[in-house]
């Protein structure tokens, strides 16, 4: 399983994902699911990927090489973030038509979904979900998020706490606490987590975070967090029977 | 969908259950899923059903007829909470019996499962998991909560602020954020919310609550919780990059 959050504030975008792969408890291991396509003062592009390892391999190797050939669309040269989307689309169906005949019918054709997100300069920050299919949607005002994989156990704390007004600073911590809440619950979801947070117009990553197990600030926002909504817990009003 | 959960705490029980049933989105209606067999004094026995609507309520009506015969063992003569879950078990597996030919290979049997907890005169409270075989696990040290149905969303909320030494009061007001929480994303786990909090050693339920769509308490819980762990986040200390 995997975890993936992107969100966008009015501040800027924040994307984050685990980095655990596994087929079977006893066949796991690590892989950043976290791709970035930076051209300081011009764009900042973040891929991040759930599903099969294979799969999404093979769409950000294509998408990278593509990016070397200066004479063919890439994310190099993508005109908008929409542009953008299409490229990853194109890969994805391109990875499903080379490999879907060989992969088992149980596995169902391209079994991985991407979050992608940024700025390219002359048109606002964007965030987009791309569906297994190749298909996509872009978040509004209304969704300013969007997770892949093990979603549940982290969505709650997300509804709870980020709307688009909320401060990258605070959101960045919902989404850590996020992230630490569907670890707890679900194995296949580990460390290390990746972490970046974008700030709009800024056409650059400035900050970008690898949190491993035993963080010392990852630790005490937990110990934290918990104390802190114990302490609500205390203070809001009992009910009265 | 359904959504219960049942808490032991060393102050006394939880248990709490919504009350939608449905077989689709334009079909779906409201039963309660919380059962109580009490004689004050003596013993208070609850029971939360998740799954077919069908197989419950046979197992209730089961169980409530049986009490009206004192030659049969029933719940209203059982000598431990270990005895009247193999009596709800028995329960399970005769419906089963009578109903399984009759229904689709897809549905696979008895699809139900209950949360089982009280306290009989003569032993302490206990909580006990009944699967939708029949057979059932008991809340130890280390699990002091259960939940069945659309568990997940609700999930990290009780992990963070329940442990067994946890007041009656704050764990009734966790509670009630889960499900505030698992209504919100999934519509087949509807109000009303069925609540009792039992105090251990009262023999008696005194805490009895019914929340409805518009309650005044349930939604200033829901408000102010939203404002305190919002509170919580921006008082947390920030990441430095």
């Amino acid at each position: 399983m995997t975890y993936c959050v992107g969100v966008k504030l009015d501040e800027g975008l924040i994307f984050a994902s685990d980095s655990r792969t596994h087929a079977g408890v006893d066949n796991f291991a690590s892989f950043s699911k976290l791709s970035l396509f930076e051209q300081a003062g011009d764009r900042v592009i973040i891929l991040l990927s759930s599903g099969s390892l294979a799969g999404t391999q093979a769409v950000i190797s294509m998408l990278r090489q593509n990016e070397t050939q200066p004479e063919i669309a890439s994310l190099r040269n993508a005109k908008s973030m929409f542009d953008a989307a299409l490229l990853v689309s194109d890969a994805m169906r391109l990875v499903d038509k080379r490999d879907a005949q060989y992969l088992s019918k149980n596995d169902g054709g391209f079994q991985s979904s991407f979050i992608l997100g940024g700025q390219i300069k002359g048109e606002a920050s964007r965030l987009f979900r791309l569906y297994s299919e190749g298909n996509f949607i872009e978040a509004g005002d209304q969704t300013p998020f969007f997770q892949t994989g093990e979603t549940k156990y982290g969505k709650p704390i997300i509804d709870w706490a980020i709307t688009r007004s909320t401060n990258l600073n605070d959101a960045t911590k919902c989404v850590l606490v996020s992230f630490d809440s569907t670890m707890n619950s679900n194995l296949s979801v580990g460390m290390p987590i990746d972490l970046i947070c974008y700030k709009s117009d800024s056409l650059e990553v400035t900050m970008r975070r690898r949190f491993d197990s035993g963080d010392p600030y990852f630790d005490a926002l937990s110990t934290d967090w918990n104390a802190g909504i114990r302490d609500v817990f205390s203070r809001l009003t009992n009910l009265e029977w």
